[in-house]
């Protein structure tokens, strides 16, 4: 079965809007082993979109296209379609009732132009849109069923797995059953994870891909079929032999996400002091909601008179040390602990550079401690691979994380990542 | 001269990766009044970038092509152009020196496999690329001309500003000379803003565009034509009475850009106080290198008792007033103003939801401060008119800093936007 999607709109064509909805698909489709194969984007013009829409009919079995479902004559999806297939326009009457149904109940009546939302091509089979007003639909031209979704992207979303995947499953036969594992890493580049991995000999219907968002590569194992998902947990057994620490969280999207689980209703309180992460560690665990309920507070002290006055790091210790020193972070960590006595607390403190690199500590250095109520504190400095201020933030954010969670699960805080170089202390 | 873009490799089409450089490139080429009107998306299959180079080449005349010119066996735009205009590839003389120099600066011998980066279609003209290993080049198949850039954001940047537009401007005559003016907004919807501004008269090559980018909606002014050029600022003038205190600073991206802007190297001093806002404030500044110039600290007080140890606010006034209220910022910004004596801070405390709204005040309610040394304290409770976490805390940020941005230009702190419902004190 072959699948493409046309994208419309003005706006995703002339790059005012960035297309996350293409990516969101593609993602989506691949996680249930289906291959998206190409991709088009054209602007609200209906001669283009006739075009497109003719042209790719003959080359695919299955076609999405989302957006122009709205109420404005610059939404011309339904139009375009039906003149590709010489039918016009019919009234659908249940969606028509749908929409009078919709505005009826927040006591509005409906505005004339929105009617222009139930006018689909008469040969079309309209899909039911629970969360907003533009319905979608479906229609053969040629080769291809065309498949129309709302450019909306919760809208779309939920089409995409309420309505367009059981259509896909009906109509091209129960495809195989497939299953993702995700393996979050830090600390090692996409190639060389490649070839670590290549020394495995994988069954069939497993395969590897790979998501590099820094600082995070995403390691996504694929079972296709019912013998390769019950041998998907050995495969996964298998990496993380090979990976080692550099595997940090399981089928979470980030570091954040996985700290932010393991604290949220757990009764375990956290305080952060940063410097060079600059509010990073606080903010990404603020953008949970809940996560006020083990959050202490986060001390972003830039300056060293911040430090001193607000964690009660000693000017002695800024003196002998500098702002980037083991001795400086293990009492930011300790500082901001001990105001309210968390449970733990994480300080980070480093050159992000461009500026500020000296021979001793080079734009990259980092360092970064973990107090522990009732367990000292643990401490380390490192000198990152990477020259770009915001992912020298991110990574430093990341081992930080990954610090605290080797401690709230009882193993060694402190571990070695193939493309960190740890300073001896 | 009709322009398209081929974007190629399976990591885009797969949504493994978000496709950023094509947003940029549609943006970068419409500042110079240049349009783009089609978009193919293909993976790394030699079949398909054949059939698309082929298909394309009868409706353009420019098609810019991006990726696919690395060393390793997945970069096959050259090859499949090769094929396409059915001639051989052939080994670019001047690229293979200009690859064996660029590694015997670094003391390396070039790789075998990097060799491939030198071979083009034999009718190709080679591109230079100051700043990577993949040459570009381009070449013309039926009425097209291809030019092909590299994937990674950097060399494509450079290489659209240094080499294709000027290409553009030989090949297509000199286009009209183009200005762009880009007023900042925060607080008026879009639509708003267009019917708002739909009363002007626009003198003939000015022309309107719209970006939103949540909290800030971006209002651009394109002038074509050196008569259209001369009126600009005279259109920007009448744009700022229509639309008022909406307007908050004039071509940067963000708030938090025009307030780094403003306060690197003046002398002047800040420091933040923040609860719902949970560290953007500060991080959003951190971001930009010399921040640490103005920025003394920032202080995310989650809980109550961090509000109360680390700021210094009365539990008296938390029990009478809430977390969430004039009273309770108020102390905050001037807390974290008087540890170090700065110049200016600024206190956000809010509900920003999904949970922890109520009668009084609803998730979206958000109190601010700003506290001016030897200068009093301006506060204000607003109602947002939104639901989602991340916008609520985004439209606080952007709302702290336009008060103070407005106290560094000496003008009224507090002011009304048509979107936010202020509270009376």
């Amino acid at each position: 079965m072959k699948l493409e999607m046309i994208c419309t709109g003005e706006e995703v064509l002339s790059g005012q809007i960035i297309d996350t909805n293409a990516a969101w698909v593609a993602n989506t489709l691949m996680e249930q082993g289906i291959e998206m194969q190409h991709r088009t984007t054209v602007g609200d013009r209906l001669d283009d979109l006739v075009d497109v829409f003719t042209a790719r009919s003959h080359h695919a079995d299955v076609i999405i296209v989302n957006g122009g479902l709205g109420p404005t004559t610059d939404d011309m999806s339904a139009e375009a379609m039906a003149k590709a297939k010489g039918e016009p326009l019919t009234l659908n009457e249940q969606w028509k009732r749908t929409l009078i149904d919709w505005y009826a109940a927040s006591n509005r009546l409906m505005p004339e132009s929105n009617l222009k939302q139930a006018l689909l091509p008469e040969s079309a089979i309209m899909v039911d849109n629970p969360v907003g007003t533009a319905c979608g639909f479906r229609v053969k031209l040629n080769r291809a069923w065309f498949f129309f979704t709302p450019g909306v992207p919760f809208e779309l979303k939920q089409m995409i797995h309420e309505q367009f995947l059981p259509f896909l499953n009906t109509e091209f036969g129960s495809s195989q059953p497939t299953k993702v594992f995700k393996l979050l890493t830090i600390g090692q580049g996409e190639s060389a994870l490649q070839d670590t991995l290549s020394a495995l000999q994988l069954p069939s219907g497993i395969e590897l891909g790979y998501r590099s968002s820094m600082p995070h590569i995403e390691v996504k194992v694929f079972a296709r079929g019912k013998t390769a998902i019950n041998q998907l947990e050995d495969v996964v057994s298998a990496i993380r032999l090979l990976l080692g620490h550099v595997v940090v969280a399981d089928n979470v999207p980030t570091l954040a996400s996985e700290i932010h689980q393991r604290l949220f209703q757990s009764g375990i309180s956290l305080s952060m002091a940063e410097s060079c992460t600059g509010g990073m560690l606080t903010s990404q665990l603020i953008d949970f909601p809940g996560s006020s309920s083990y959050l202490h507070h986060g001390l972003v002290t830039y300056s060293n008179e911040s430090k001193v006055r607000v964690l009660g790091v000693s000017p002695q210790t800024l003196d002998d040390h500098g702002a980037v020193s083991i001795a400086t972070v293990e009492e930011m960590a300790s500082g901001a602990r001990e105001m309210l006595d968390s449970d733990y607390a994480l300080a980070t403190s480093g050159i992000a550079g461009p500026d500020g690199g000296t021979d001793d500590k080079p734009v990259g250095t980092v360092a970064i401690a973990l107090a522990v109520k009732d367990g000292g504190i643990h401490s380390q400095m490192v000198k990152l691979p990477l020259k770009k201020r915001e992912i020298i933030r991110g990574l430093t954010a990341a081992v930080a994380y990954d610090m605290l969670r080797r401690a709230l699960l009882g193993e060694a805080v402190i571990v070695d990542y193939p493309n960190i170089k740890r300073f001896a202390k």
